[in-house]
């Protein structure tokens, strides 16, 4: 068998949404599951979108499991406007399982969607389930600390928290995510056989390598998050969104010896989807719907029209957001940070590394550095064992996006 | 003729010291000249030791210039104590000019030892030689502004403030420094011809291309300071000495399309001296000045074995300041920032480098990233003519350490 198989990792999220669609129009791609963790939304919400995403791609069997509900730091956690204004508040530009369930009938399988049950302006009861007592009052608000001025709620952030434990009467307990779980087992039997994509923080891979260490030696792991050679995109321009979340984790995984390749901002700032691959989705889904298709006239595996449309739908969201937050820098268009990260776990010579011992540094001030920075380790230095990252520094970008842009449309070869 | 025309811009400190004297062993080395600016120390101990370690190396004929006397954002510039840790507050670990008088007559030709003359405990006064009212009281310490908490003055930093102007009785002048000077003149003159190698702040470079911007697209810069891919070594591990004491002036360089090649800690910290090779040294040393020797049977241009044991001075000085701040970085020795920079602009092989459009923050805060830190410039990623800086990640540290050793004890081959 030539399939490849992938776990992926996810905190679904446009973009995250994108690199499903891109890994769903290989025929040969074996995803094994997908991992729905906190991040750009909570977990519940990441999991609902993701189980939501691969039913419109045709995926419907793909289990879809629970990760990590907080970051390992926290007991608790609720989205930041930051990640709302990039992925709206649903995770999918307003094009989620909600807006879904308003215009059609929820296909046969599709959860219910639990948010819309919980009362949004009850006041939020936050879970631990750590028992370390000085834990209980930590929560984390997309990565800052709830007291940090950073911290900044996203408008319906309460009730999505909600989802993250009780709502779905799921009862908290004190064992593994069974995300978790599903990748221990899974690199356990396929060893390097199988990729585990993260797109979102690290907590799952740093959960399963510490209550399974002896995988370590066996995963192997893109992620995508921090950055490098470029500035971040956090308040202080240092750190990037899915470091900031869980440093600590970050900072254990990359000295796990895991065979991680890190897609940083260094390359995904450089892939930039822009409205006029959108505009050709939306034309191809009317071409499509008008006159007909024979399938097997395509390369690629064919999304439906309304599927193409909802793809467009949703990039077009980020494109808009990114737009409004750096009008020079994202002029092109939206950086295609997750589908990077996946497409790269296909084909690793879409970019170039630099293989350098790295560390997340976790503390912010004099002799510290700045929380969330992935720096090179000074122990890489002195230790010639110190364990590498693959750290990509150069993407083939015009390849990539012409493939991305490309096989989305299922365009006749 | 195979001679390379070489320009040093130094702010002598003892790395700045052992670059000259790498340099010293070369036969097919053209010094044009030395321009001493402040940094390590003020830059008239710049100058003056600079003139001093050129005339132990046998190098009395180099003309030293007097370079900038603080950076472009202040008036005046006091030596910081972190400097004087690792330098010494003369800049030579105490093997200075003034050391070198108290023990011998000083030879014909060395200029007075100015410092002494000047009472260390009267009260500062700063000059200032700008016309902008705003700047007249910004006094920088080490990089710092007299009022950041992290300014910290060498304990006699205030008399070497005073030779930094006055005290050799130059006026203070809106002219142009000599050393600027020198330097616009010579890469008129030469071209890419001369290579200028600026082992301390860039304020003479910046200096130079905003009085000559002629001269942009012909020099040719080998710079040490900042850090890409390895924590820095100020307080907050962001930025790097020599960057830190003039970010402005560092920036406009970076984008003023010089031909400019970084060697910052990503790979000088990769090359350590240890005391093996300074105890060879002066084995090398007592050898030959029991055994007597024949010039003619060495490769290299040869120390006087008090020359050579003038560099073990200063090196062991450094490695010991450099095994007390960090004791496991530094446990192999003290790292060859300066040397470095002199060798690659010989031998541009010895570094592997990531061309970068690169930009150096100016502000610390929200939006800003931190003052001092060398990074990715995000205008390069949508401007394919953005100027590209060759950032050294990678060094033959191993070629680079064994020419250095050896070249220095002049070995027979």
């Amino acid at each position: 068998m030539n399939d490849r198989k992938l776990i992926l990792d996810v905190d679904t999220g446009i973009d995250d949404a994108l690199a499903l669609a891109y890994l769903a129009t290989f025929d040969n791609v074996n995803l094994l599951g997908v991992v729905g963790t906190y991040g750009n939304v909570a977990m519940g919400t990441a999991v609902r979108n993701t189980e939501y995403v691969l039913e419109r791609l045709g995926l419907r069997h793909v289990p879809v499991l629970r990760g990590s509900s907080h970051p390992s730091w926290a007991t608790s956690f609720i989205p930041d406007a930051g990640c709302a204004q990039f992925h709206g508040t649903d995770g999918l530009g307003g094009f989620g399982p909600a807006a879904f369930a308003r215009t059609a009938s929820a296909p046969a399988g599709m959860p219910d969607s639990g948010e819309t049950g919980i009362p949004a302006t009850s006041a939020p009861t936050y879970v631990s389930d750590s028992a370390e007592s000085d834990m209980r009052s930590l929560i984390s608000v997309g990565g800052y600390d709830v007291h940090d001025p950073h911290a900044n709620p996203a408008t319906d952030s309460f009730s999505l928290t909600f989802s993250s434990c009780d709502s779905a009467n799921v009862p908290c307990s004190p064992t593994l995510p069974e995300g978790v779980r599903f990748i221990i087992d899974a690199v356990r039997r396929y060893g390097g056989g199988v990729t585990v994509v993260a797109t979102g923080p690290l907590t799952d891979v740093d959960t399963a390598l510490t209550a399974a260490p002896d995988i370590a030696g066996k995963l192997k792991l893109v992620m995508m998050g921090g950055t490098l050679t470029q500035e971040g995109n956090c308040w202080d321009l240092t750190a990037e969104t899915n470091i900031i979340q869980d440093p600590e984790a970050a900072n254990r995984v990359f000295h796990s010896g895991a065979d991680t390749t890190m897609i940083g901002l260094d390359v995904t700032h450089r892939c930039l989807l822009g409205g006029m691959a959108t505009r050709r989705w939306r034309e191809t889904a009317d071409l499509r719907e008008h006159a007909g298709l024979d399938p097997s006239a395509y390369s690629y595996r064919l999304f439906s029209p309304r599927t193409l449309r909802f793809l467009a739908d949703i990039a077009d969201f980020s494109i808009a957001a990114n737009l409004k937050s750096d009008a020079r820098l994202f002029s092109a268009g939206m950086p295609l940070h997750d589908p990077l990260a996946a497409a790269v776990a296909l084909d690793s010579t879409l970019v170039s590394c630099l293989d350098l011992p790295m560390k997340v540094e976790t503390e912010t001030g004099d002799s510290h550095g700045t929380r969330g920075r992935t720096i090179g380790d000074p122990e890489g230095l002195i230790d010639p064992q110190a364990p590498r990252i693959h750290v990509a520094l150069h993407v083939e970008a015009e390849r990539f996006m012409d493939a991305f842009s490309t096989r989305i449309a299922g365009i006749r070869r």
